[in-house]
């Protein structure tokens, strides 16, 4: 096993579009799948519902709250990948045309007609590992 | 996207070897790529260096701390797919005997020739979600 660099982790997480957001929902611990893409080293994620977005970062909440978010590939068989960690403060995407330009490039879990609702994480703390044998 | 029962939850579950265990470390949401096999209702995950072990159940604590487990498979391309987690206490396995048992059912991560720890994960709560066109 071995530790990757902050570049080398953000360059990782940006070749795949699918990772994990962790964070807290009634003082327990919650995870949720969301796709993601990389703006300069922040990491946009959308989430599914509003019920969840609301659950990570309140509406009132403007200095952001702390989330993680992972993203994986590791092959089911031989346990051979990477996994890279990002901690940092998470942000609603407010702007309409910061939104509307995320929007474009980022592709919704399930196929709705608006992109509603988008966080932006800054990766505070990035940590990386890759499964080697 | 459909809510999945408990029952159906688990079984997704026990169809899969990887999943991620999240905890909390120095105050930040923290999550690990681990294995895992069901023993009854019970997750049983290897966690793979003793440093992340002591980060989740400290060897002092005895009662056990909360815990999440999240397990998916899903389509990279088309974003079908399930997703699991389960929420609920996680005890250190420390009897000797339970612990030859699951070692022989239980892969490790990484090579190594003795299973020397593992967890014990009670599934209090068991959510699934089921990603559909």
């Amino acid at each position: 096993m071995a530790h990757l660099g902050r570049a080398e982790a953000l360059r990782l997480l940006g070749t795949v579009s699918l990772g994990r957001i962790l964070f807290t929902q009634q003082a327990l611990p919650a995870i949720r799948p969301v796709n993601h893409l990389l703006d300069g080293d922040d990491i946009i994620v959308r989430l599914h519902d509003g019920a969840t977005l609301a659950s990570v970062v309140a509406p009132t909440e403007t200095d952001g709250v702390v989330v993680a978010y992972e993203a994986d590939v590791i092959d089911p068989d031989t346990h051979l990948g990477w996994s890279v960690v990002v901690t940092g403060y998470a942000r609603r995407v407010t702007d309409d045309e910061e939104m509307a330009s995320l929007a474009s490039r980022l592709r919704p879990w399930v196929a709705t007609p608006v992109m509603n609702a988008a966080l932006r994480i800054r990766p505070d703390l990035v940590t990386g590992l890759r499964l080697t044998v």
